[in-house]
């Protein structure tokens, strides 16, 4: 009983802007189940910044994406076919099986998830490796207080979103910054941040004073370049800085910084990480923002592309802030 | 008993480099001993380069250097008259009575010192702040690993030299950053750095590179600027930095940071510090130095200049790196 599979490979590595020239579709054949093995359909697939990061050869904190390979990312999905006792056909997965209708696994890497309270879609965000991030970057890094003002960059995204509500329940003042009147209303009115800076109005350091008023004590930095230079220039002392991405420099664009002095006269703590290093966090913060959704207290919003075919201009639309919120593909 | 003083006031703040025509001579008289009171004839003062930040009207983390006052500073003495029982005439003390011959105390925030067995101008030097803060920073930032590679900028000046000894009793491999290849010379021969790269040599990375084969795992900053970006450059996965000066910039100088993007690949920590608001680790901090160099193990090198009026040309001197070691103004 073979299973048609379709997928979508590395097919050249860009340079620069990534184009849909640069992911190839596949159809392929998948060899029947081993003793052992189970196989899932995926039903949806995320699509991440540091996806871009892996399609260089550069050195980076992951391994370069193999040309002719499976796009890698999480999925979620339903167990179809089942030779491991560990696995039910109709459980619900999450899994790392990439840009793909199906996922082949050995029961290793991949955990049953509880979509009966939380949609299943939720669980390559808000409950998957970007709720993750959120939670570690505010708690581990910024370790907000009562009081303090918190700026978060790229607030409409799947991980601001989460680290400036996670904040708002700490009693902090949450200012956003994000890209365009729309979003930024969406940072208020739906995620409750106090304040949303849009960074194309072209007045980025001004309007950034103006909603930090009292400074800013912690910064969680998606974007870099301008708009954390904006930042450095109104930390308080003993400010914290947790650098999680700096999509303003994913195609090799100068994300150069001018305020370096900030760092010296302010005190200031500046610390990168990714999240797949603190693995052992992951279930802490899945339970606290699990049970916060489940009281109607967090929400998250969903950018929803149909079909694996439509992957690759999600994931371009995705690099140039055309998301709202977590950016999956529908797939089932 | 009047006492004739002479001290240098601030005449005008700098616009950029630092000239003579900032500082202005003055003679006074003191007045006699309030009960209490007691008078210290400063035999050193110590010329740093943070009095530079101070010399601005500009947010910092100290209040500016006010005008027509004193220029502020450390000063090693003796005490010649005293109406204050806890201190005799003849004690050694340390202070920040500034640049002039005389301070008067009232016995508060100053205290005493042991010059039996370490000179006297040390105390303003590696058993002072300079020393402190070379040991903060490696041990409360750096925190180094037998076997890592730190590099450390400046690495010739007061500071920079203990950073690279301390960091060499603890098992590291220790490259200095200095400029001009008679101070790399002595950071070598001298404070026993493994390698010193000469910045104006004109192959500043490649020089780097070089002598960090295994990259870098831990960075004391004093520098900032092309100097730290080249090392941004070379760090490994956990990196730390720690951001002690960025005189670099101290003029108005461009410091800015092109690799930013190392501090999310390789998760970094970037840290800056004052040591002044870390006290409590001053006496462990003396008591490792002071040991080690009564055991002979720790080097430092000072750079003299003889009377108080030579003390503008001394730190304007000091801005622009021709001290080698300690700078200190000698009084009497």
């Amino acid at each position: 009983m073979a299973i048609h599979n379709r997928r979508i490979v590395l097919a050249a590595r860009p340079s620069g802007v990534v184009t849909s020239d640069c992911f190839r579709l596949e159809d392929q054949q998948l060899p029947d189940l081993e003793e052992g093995q189970l196989l899932v359909r995926n039903h949806y697939m995320s699509l991440d910044p540091y996806m871009r990061g892996r399609m260089d050869d550069a050195k980076s904190y992951a391994a370069p994406q193999a040309l002719g390979q499976t796009m890698q990312g999480a999925t979620v999905g339903i167990v179809e076919q089942s030779r491991n006792a560990q696995f039910a056909v109709g459980d619900h997965v999450v899994g790392m099986f990439g840009w793909q209708h199906y996922g082949v696994s050995d029961g290793k890497a991949i955990a049953k998830i509880d979509a009966s309270k939380i949609p299943m879609s939720a669980f390559v965000g808000v409950m998957g490796m970007p709720g993750a991030t959120a939670w570690y970057g505010l708690n581990r890094i910024i370790d907000p207080k009562p009081g303090e003002t918190i700026v978060v960059s790229a607030a409409s995204g799947a991980v601001g979103a989460v680290v400036g509500q996670l904040a708002k329940f700490k009693g902090c003042r949450v200012v956003g910054v994000a890209g365009g009147a729309e979003k930024c209303r969406v940072v208020v009115d739906a995620f409750g941040f106090d304040a949303c800076i849009d960074y194309k109005a072209g007045r980025l350091y001004e309007d950034l004073a103006a909603a930090t008023p009292d400074g800013i004590d912690g910064n969680f930095e998606n974007v870099g370049g301008p708009v954390l230079d904006a930042v450095l220039r109104r930390m308080n002392g003993f400010g914290r800085i947790a650098v999680c991405g700096l999509i303003a420099g994913y195609n090799g664009e100068d994300i150069a910084l001018k305020s370096t002095r900030s760092i010296l006269v302010n005190r200031l703590k500046v610390q990168g990480f990714i999240i797949s290093e603190h693995m052992t966090d992951w279930p802490k913060a899945h339970a606290e923002i699990g049970q916060a959704i489940i009281d109607g207290k967090l929400h998250y919003k969903e950018t929803i592309a149909q079909g694996l075919e439509q992957a690759p201009e999600a994931f371009i639309g995705l690099l140039k802030g055309k998301n709202l919120g977590k950016q999956l593909v529908k797939l089932v």
